[in-house]
């Protein structure tokens, strides 16, 4: 956990049953909302990458571009988008995942590195942790190095984290959820 | 168009008949993945915007949100997404804005801003213009002030830009492509 770590979950709104009945969402627009905060949030992220000679922050498609564009802008680096199947024009590669009901597909352009680049991968959240697993595979496949996945919020009861962990990654989250917080 | 505008345009790629025939498509994954152009870009907004006395910067889903996240952590503004509908928990307000065929909407947080905020509304394009014109016609009626919009690249010849100016709003754009370009 980030030493702001309790004061980000703090400015983090729970909004019971959505997008349906039973889940509680995370909602980190009062966070963004709130310019403190929101320096705090990125400079938790420039203080421990500043260091570790990153040269790009990929993201993925959207919230996951709200984190990793300030990051690469502060640190010096590449930002590369990583989005869903169809967004990206130009050559790409894809990794398709598991969903509980059906499958995903998550895309890169496949100039997007060079080979042995250092790469931090970024999302808002992890729960399942489909996308983010697919999205560094993708990255490892195109000749990139993740360093690390790094997220706001993990939500470690779902698994995500530990799935992602146990695939050789490491994995650093600002704050965490239980399910009944 | 910025100081910067001729140097950063020239990093921008050209990818023809995409998404469909004959349409050129102005990708900017290049411009973000070179760190020093990238970096120009954003102080290109900062050198414009940091005497202004922005509260916050509305950014449109997605690419929106890689130019608009910098500037607000580099402003210590507040970060606002404004997203397609269904995408943002919680209470919104939107608003329906009509497509060559059919129709699309573009939804706020209705706690998104206080009364008279200053508000900076930033997009990756301006082409025809619509989805930027219902987001600051959306931000106007939460309550807020568009100070203005900005983009990094206008299509003057698609009329966007002009008709955003019809409107009353200040556009400010990085550089511009003609079709034939």
């Amino acid at each position: 956990m980030s030493i702001y770590g309790d004061y980000i979950k703090s400015v983090i709104r729970t909004v019971p049953d959505w997008p349906e009945q039973g889940v509680n969402f995370r909602d980190i627009t009062p966070l963004l909302q709130n310019s403190a905060a929101f320096r705090k949030l990125i400079d938790s992220f420039v203080h421990r990458y500043q260091e570790m000679n990153l040269d790009a922050i990929a993201s993925i498609d959207a919230r996951g571009f709200i984190i990793g564009a300030p990051l690469a802008y502060e640190l010096g680096c590449s930002f590369v988008p990583v989005r869903k199947k169809g967004k990206l024009p130009f050559k790409t590669i894809s990794e398709t995942y598991t969903l509980e009901y059906g499958h995903s597909e998550v895309e890169l352009h496949s100039d997007a590195f060079q080979k042995d680049d250092r790469i931090l991968l970024m999302d808002d959240l992890i729960a399942t942790g489909g996308t983010m697993l697919a999205a560094a595979n993708l990255i490892q496949r195109s000749g990139g190095h993740v360093v690390e996945t790094a997220t706001i919020i993990d939500l470690p009861e779902l698994g995500g984290s530990q799935k992602i962990r146990d695939a050789g990654y490491s994995v650093f989250a600002v704050c965490s959820f239980t399910e009944d917080e």
